[in-house]
Parts: C-alpha cells; structure tokens; sequence
C-alpha cells in the first residue's frame, strides 16, 4: 500500500469531449497557415457591454481594494438583479432570495448540492448540456437522461418525466433548459406550467436554466408576453418559487470570461446556500461583480440587444440554407445561437458525425461539433453550429460545407 | 408528495460561524455610532500589487473581449507560475502540472473530488480552516479531525496520524496547512519529511496548503532555506509530487475578492482535473488571470514584502503585550497574521470563548473571532486574532481587551 498505487477517484472521471480534439487540431491546422473557420464556440465574441468594461476599468484605476464580498454577492448588484426581473418580466423579486454565483456553474455545483443528495434522481434531457450530468455525476447523483426528439421539440413533457419515472423511480430533480443547449428550443409558458405541475405532484426539484434568454427571436418567440423567454418563477402558482432558477451574464451580455451568474432560491435553501457558498467559494468574483451592476443600464441592454440582432440575422441566413444542406430533421433554433441537425443521407459515408466533423474540418477547414458530445446515445447523426462567429463565417462555413457534401455525392 | 416537502439536501448543512454574528454586530454597533476595531478579518486590507490593478485596468479599458481561457488557465499565466516557484524555492515545474483555480477555494474542490471518492477518510488538524471539514464533508468524505494541541505545535505528527489510523481506519487523505489558520504555526522541512513519508507509507494522499507562504517572519522562519515556508514539492523523494499542492494570489498578494489561485498536481491527476474543471467551473475568472501575471515582477513582490514587514511590525508590537495580556498557551505565530491563543484565567467569568468575545464587543468595542469556529472540541477556551488590520488597530485593541480583563479581574 504506497502513493503510488493512489489514483484519481473513481466520481472525478468525465467522458472526454469530441470538440476539445476538434479545438486542438484548428490550433494545428491555423499554426501550420490554414483558414479554418469555426462554429464551434458557444459563446458570443463581442464582449462586455462597454459601460461594464469601462466600469471595471475605473475600479481597478482607483486601486480600491477588492476584498471577500458577502457569499452571496454584494447588496447592490443582488438588488440590480432584482430590476432585472422587474424589467424583463415584471416580476418583484427580494434581492435576498437572489444569490450571485460564480458564473452559471458555480450555480449549479451550490444549488446541485443543496438540492440534492447523493444518490438522487435528477432527470434531464438527451441531447443536453454534458456539464449538467458530468457536474451532477461527480456530486453523486444517478443522472436519468430523457431521450427528446423532434416530437417534443427535443423537451421533456409530462408524459416523458411519467414513463422516465416509472422505468428509474422517483425522481428528486429536473433540470430544464429554455432556450437549450444544443437544440436551442424553448418551452412555451403553457408547457412550463405543465411540466412544473408535474414536479410538483411528483416531489420533483425543477431546476430551471435560463441563461439563454434574451437571445430569441422576434419569428420563433412562443408567448408573445414573454418575448425573453418565460421565467420559472412567473408562473401563476406559489409552487413557482420552489424551482431554482439559474442565469447567467456570460452569454446576452457576452461576459463569458468574467465568470459571473446567479441564482433565484426557493425560501428554504437560502441559508444552506449562503453558508455552502461561504465555504466552498468564499464568495463570486469581486471587480465583476462591482462593475457588472453597469449591465442593467439602458445603453448596456442597448448594446446586448444589437448583438442579438447581429445572431438574428446570421440565423436568418443559415436556416435559408437548410434545404440546400439537405440536412434534417433540424431543431426549431428558438434561442440561443445553435444550430442543432440530423445530417440525414449526407451520413452514410460516415461512420457518424464524428467522422463527418473529422473529415470536414480536415478537407474544408470547417470545425463544427458532433452531436456525441451532447448525446451518447443518437448524437452520432447529428451536429451543432454556433452562429455566435456572424454572418460572414456561417455564409463561408455553409459554402464549404456544400462544396464539401457536393464531392462526397 | 408534493414540492412544499422538499427541503435542503442534509449533506449541504454547514454549521453556522459564530464570526458571522460577530460581523452582523459590528455592522450594527457602527451604524449607531460606536467606534470598533475589528480584528476579525482573515484578509489583507491593502489591495493587490499597483501594477495588478494597472494590468487590469488597461485590459478593460482596451474593451478586449473577456471569454473562456483554457479549464487549467492561461498558458502565460501558467507558466508565470512555474517562474515564481523557480524564485522561491529553486523548484523547476512543468507548466502542465500548475492547474489555476477560481481561488484556493476552486482547488480545494475540484481536488477533493479528484483525489478523494464519497465515503473516504480525510484527516486534517483540529483546530483548523473550517471549510476544509465542510467542503470535504458536502462532498461526501468522512472527516478525520486530528487534536493538535501546543505539545505538536498545533500540527499532526506521525504518531498522532498512526494513532487516528488505528481508531478510524485508512487515512484516504490528509490536508497540512502550513503556515496554519488559525494558529499560524508551520512544520519545518524535516517534520514536513516524516509526514509525507507516513502518507507515503500508509498510501495516504497529502494535500499541501500553501496560501500564506511568504507571510512569514526571520525571527520564526524554521528552515533557513526555505524562508518563505516549505513546498511540499521540495522534499527531496520522487514521491513529493504525488502531493496536490495548493496556493492562492489572495493572502501574500492581497488579492482575495480576485478568486484566484492554484495547484500544483500529481500527474495522474492532471488530465481528470481539466476535464473536470471544464464541467464544474469552465475557467477561473479571465480578467483576474490576465491581470496576475504581473503579480510576479520585482515591483510586485516588493509591494507584497513591504505589507508583510508591515505584518512583522504588528505582530512584534502584540507578541510583546502577551505577557500583559495574561493569556496562554498561544500557538507560536510563526506565519500568516493570526494569533491564536487559550484566555486562561480570563475566562473563568464567561461560559465560553464565545461569550467572552460577545461581551469585549458590546463593552469596549473589539471583535475577534472565538476558537469554536475553528475547534468544535476546545475552542471554547481560545481566540483568534488577526493582525491584517496593522498596527494602530492592534495597539487600540489590546489596550481595550487590557482594561476589559481588568474591570472583571
């Protein structure tokens, strides 16, 4: 019995993901001279608002010392949270019910732990987000992954969350993503209300990811009073305060590096959140924190939103594509900037979309992601593009992917 | 069954700091007027080197989008750090085995889970770092607290490491602060030794932290050549780097809102830890990341040394009043800005040092942070003082714990 023997723990072990080869090799192929466009990213390219960048700037000039702040985040960025919610949803929200985070992910390890024991059931959908059973897994929880497809609009439904209880038992959560990751499809208020119905009859924690709103568009959006997407906590009923709601600064405002979200907290985990915090984060990022209360400016929400036109149109020009690329079925991309497709008979002289990706990436300098890293189980016919890159990378990454499909025919 | 049911999961309850009442009443107490010293804080109040703060203001001044760095951090800030090892202590590290991590907080849980599976045995020194025991504890470890009292210098030992084998069984892991918080106290270079050859031999896993290396004092350094404090990594057996070294930009740089630090780790660990960080953290915070960098130029380490002689200036002045203040045994404050030490005789009128604490805040206006925070078993009879404050503070605060003690005497 010596060290030597030690390993990493059996929990820690996370599949590999496809695209970080497919990143290494565009590194590879861009240092050895080659014009590799890439769709990969899933995050937006543009940057901070500048009143946050400038913000920022200003503290670290002053050189004001940036201690701990409380662990859940300092009293005036909570409560700008709070107008948020006013803003966007006409929603009153007591700024101590809002815990900021370490960006999204610091969200879901807190409210992951806090919610959940090890050895619970927590259900979310296939194709889905990895980090959520990757996060979920390490923390000890059994993953029940809920295969959706074009029939639901590639979202759970009641009837989904019944059949998925009765093969694996009661389950202690639902992770629930409007607009999702990679899909970019929404649920409509009406299919939120059922689906927190649902949890609710069944003791089911619904955990309600909802750093994708904002980024929508004015021809997919499904509740014309809820143009960003609707909130967990609109719903009618009391119960909608015991979902734990998650957002984020890193993807409307295009802050991804400053490593900023929140979280809205059922009554009952606040205190458990704010001590957990306190010792396993000590507390969110401090200079992003102080400068990201200039967010909520109108200049800044200006600005967001001028991105967001920016994807609306990229999008635009890439489902016009859709039939040229012979490509299906595709997911409704309500939000979000994905792309989510079946590639159909352009698959056959592939393995799957692993070699599709490979192949492409090697022969038209096009990097895209295989739906595997989303979906173990069917991912391999299908691939996601991020418009996030604009116009001009989708136009070229669509023309050399047809010139790409045309020589395989 | 129904929702309302659900409650906080029981692996996430964290039992409440007295130091947080503590704080709430010094808020208080100050909003009405009073005049308190609070001693409590374990932080540097002077801000991160100048040419940090210019680094990022010019980063955000130049609008440079901020979006994900690679899961371990940026290779420049990486290899930053393999320089500083080189600086102080003679070590060449490959840059592939730094891991950057969201403070040492980050570490300590993406470590945890990456060396420790649910239900191990993790030991570590009590009195010691609260967060230790609760990190380890939401995530499922079995937490081994070793008494270690002035006999040891508050730190464990070989025989007391066999000893809690023998009552508890396998130690997976055992987590050695040095310079410790909240005694202060450090182990030299042949203590270090024996430690890690017990861990060797017993195929227990060391965890080195290592975040208040350089706040260390010449009249107390143990080792003459190490006088910034031992790395784990030093220690002459190849199976030194079997250690996770942890360490942090917050303490001897003054950089704890930042959220930034790292690890050094064991090459088996390497390529679960980045996939692991990819999933529950995505990247420590970029803007604190590009910005570190120059926390390792001359001027920088000039600026951090200047504040630790400031740090030696105070604790001289209250090392010099322990006599007057009667108290005993204190831990030897060989490092970090902690005092800590039994109240003796002055406790005999107090249940606890809680209460003890309590009272010296409501009469003469000084907080400081009773042992139970740190010691559920002993720490009734002693507390903590930090003397990050400096030294107007200190002197003001001994002067009225002086006329407090003798009013009761």
């Amino acid at each position: 019995m010596s060290l030597r023997h030690l390993a990493a723990s059996s929990r820690s072990q996370v599949a590999p993901f496809a695209v970080m080869d497919i990143l290494a090799r565009v590194d590879e192929l861009r240092a050895a001279g080659r014009d590799v466009v890439s769709l990969c990213a899933g995050e937006p390219s543009g940057g901070a608002p500048s009143g946050v960048s400038a913000k920022a700037a200003a503290i670290h000039a002053s050189e004001r010392p940036l201690t701990y702040t409380p662990a859940l985040g300092t009293a005036e960025l909570r409560s700008a949270i709070a107008g948020h919610y006013r803003r966007w949803y006409g929603l009153e929200i007591d700024p101590a019910r809002i815990a900021v985070t370490t960006g999204s992910s610091g969200a879901f390890v807190l409210g992951f732990l806090a919610a959940f024991e090890a050895g619970d059931r927590v259900a979310l959908a296939r194709p889905g987000y990895p980090a959520y059973r990757n996060i979920l897994a390490a923390l000890g929880c059994e993953v029940v992954e809920i295969d959706c497809g074009p029939e639901t609009r590639y979202q759970p439904t009641p009837e989904l969350l019944d059949s998925a209880a009765r093969e694996h038992g009661q389950l202690a959560g639902l992770i629930l993503a409007s607009p999702a990751n990679p899909t970019g499809t929404m649920v409509s208020r009406s299919e939120l209300e059922a689906i927190a119905s649902w949890c609710s009859a069944n003791g089911t924690r619904l955990v309600s990811d909802e750093i994708y709103h904002g980024i929508t568009y004015p021809d997919a959006v499904l509740d014309r009073h809820s143009p960003r997407g609707v909130c967990a906590w609109e719903l009618a009923s009391d119960l909608s305060r015991d979902t734990i709601v998650i957002s984020s600064f890193s993807k409307y405002w295009g802050m991804t590096g400053w490593r900023l979200g929140w979280m809205l907290l059922p009554e009952e985990l606040v205190g458990t959140v704010d001590a957990l915090a306190g010792n396993i984060a000590l507390c969110p990022p401090a200079p992003s924190q102080l400068a990201a209360v200039e967010a909520f400016s109108p200049a800044s929400y200006a600005e967001a939103d001028a991105w967001v036109a920016q994807y609306a149109e990229t999008r635009r020009a890439l489902l016009g594509r859709l039939d040229a690329l012979g490509w299906g079925p595709a997911a409704p991309a309500d939000g979000a900037f994905y792309l989510y497709a079946e590639l159909g008979s352009h698959l056959e002289r592939f393995e799957d979309s692993r070699a599709y990706c490979r192949e492409l990436l090697e022969s038209e300098g096009v990097a895209i992601v295989p739906g595997t890293d989303f979906d173990a189980a069917s991912g391999g016919r299908s691939v996601r593009l991020s418009f996030a890159a604009g116009s001009t990378a989708v136009t070229t990454a669509v023309e050399r992917i047809l010139r790409f499909q045309e020589r395989g025919a």
